[in-house]
């Protein structure tokens, strides 16, 4: 069967989520619903990176296998088409080989966390920032991210239902920007665990609010103690941006 | 009376522009209202530059007569406190003289223009953008824009409804800059002619298209007849970025 990869933008407010569920819409559910409305058969949708209710993605990355060719710009356009109505769009799709798998072959994973942190309510971004209204000191916490690059246990900063066989993974990149009225984390990994950069992100905001000093992210960190890990940051401010493979 | 000077920012997707209305919500209103509820009378907000329907400000400015003084944090927080479910915001509130006024004192307006020229829709940017489904040549864009710059008569792109009293402006600023998969326009003048901004980027849009040459656009500044402007780019894409004074 012939395999495409698709890249899918979306604006993860009114859905559950990616992942199928009983109790709401999902991301796959709708595309799927798009694709088999051309195709005229059942389809499976695997993803790189399952993201949570109310999570954003510029660049996620799926594939699916159709029964027949189809021409990528067909496959796109008609998915599409039958998108209009929710805020999701296949940006691209391309023929793979079928031993391209969307998750396994993935060699890193690119996300962003968007903080506005002014007094003032965001008109313009509401569900698409974390609003905190207090001004954030970011250099410091750019400084305490740089404890949680390299290769390190994250059961600190994993979820309680997160299913990974391991808690160890090695971050690549994690740096925290000013830009604008926000500010702007990058974490690159070649896979993530369950709510890790959430959790993550959460501890950073204490560091920029003063009320952790900068080395006690790493001090948490070798903890390996979910319990002493900060409230998770919203769902709102963080989109999967991009999957190398 | 103390005079206040607020900078507002609005989504103006769900308002029938900035200037109260009979047919619908408008961003002044809600505002006025927000400060009626704490300062206890009737209040006039007088804005810098009266915004369509659908468009949007990052940067609007305001001044606003109270009978007494406040403190300029409560003006911004009072407001803002019932301004909870409109996506408008006050970002500022400052104390001004009696002689600054919003509109009058103004120097110089700044306007941005967004436009995704991607096949696919826009998901995160909804109403946010103006989306044209092909790519666009944004350097001949650039290049064409460069025409408007300096003082000319604008009855090209000027609407037929205008109320100022001359056709001549002075254009400071047209760039278009490719960011990431977006155009964005930048566009500077002390003031503008109703309709300007979104007349002139129509214009700009057929040339990126290919279908006007670069130098049709002074050609049809020159002509000063609104018949020759290309079709009006839509509100969504446009913004109020700031003010001088």
């Amino acid at each position: 069967m012939p395999r495409y990869k698709l890249v899918i933008e979306y604006d993860g407010t009114p859905f559950s989520g990616w992942q199928r569920q009983l109790n709401g819409p999902s991301v796959q559910q709708s595309v799927e619903e798009a694709i088999e409305a051309f195709c005229g058969h059942a389809v499976r949708l695997h993803c790189a990176g399952r993201t949570d209710a109310g999570v954003h993605a510029t660049h996620q990355v799926a594939h699916v296998d159709l029964d027949k060719q189809w021409r990528t710009d067909v496959v796109r356009d008609a998915s599409n088409a039958r998108l209009k109505r929710l805020p999701v769009a296949v940006l691209s799709a391309e023929a793979v080989p079928d031993t391209f798998d969307a998750r396994i072959s993935a060699t890193r994973r690119y996300y962003i966390y968007r903080i506005l942190d002014r007094r003032a309510q965001p008109a313009l971004d509401a569900n698409r920032v974390w609003h905190v209204p207090v001004r954030l000191d970011h250099e410091a916490m750019d400084r305490a991210a740089k404890a949680l690059i390299g290769h390190h246990d994250f059961t600190t900063f994993r979820a309680a239902e997160c299913q990974a066989n391991s808690p160890l993974r090695t971050l690549d990149r994690f740096d925290c920007r000013r830009e604008g009225a926000e500010i702007v984390a990058y974490v690159h990994a070649r896979s993530f665990l369950h709510h890790q950069v959430r959790s993550m992100v959460g501890c950073l905001k204490m560091v920029g609010m003063g009320r952790w000093p900068e080395n006690k992210v790493g001090k948490v960190l070798a903890a390996r103690d979910r319990s002493q890990c900060a409230a998770l940051a919203p769902p709102c401010g963080l989109y999967l941006a991009g999957v190398d493979y």
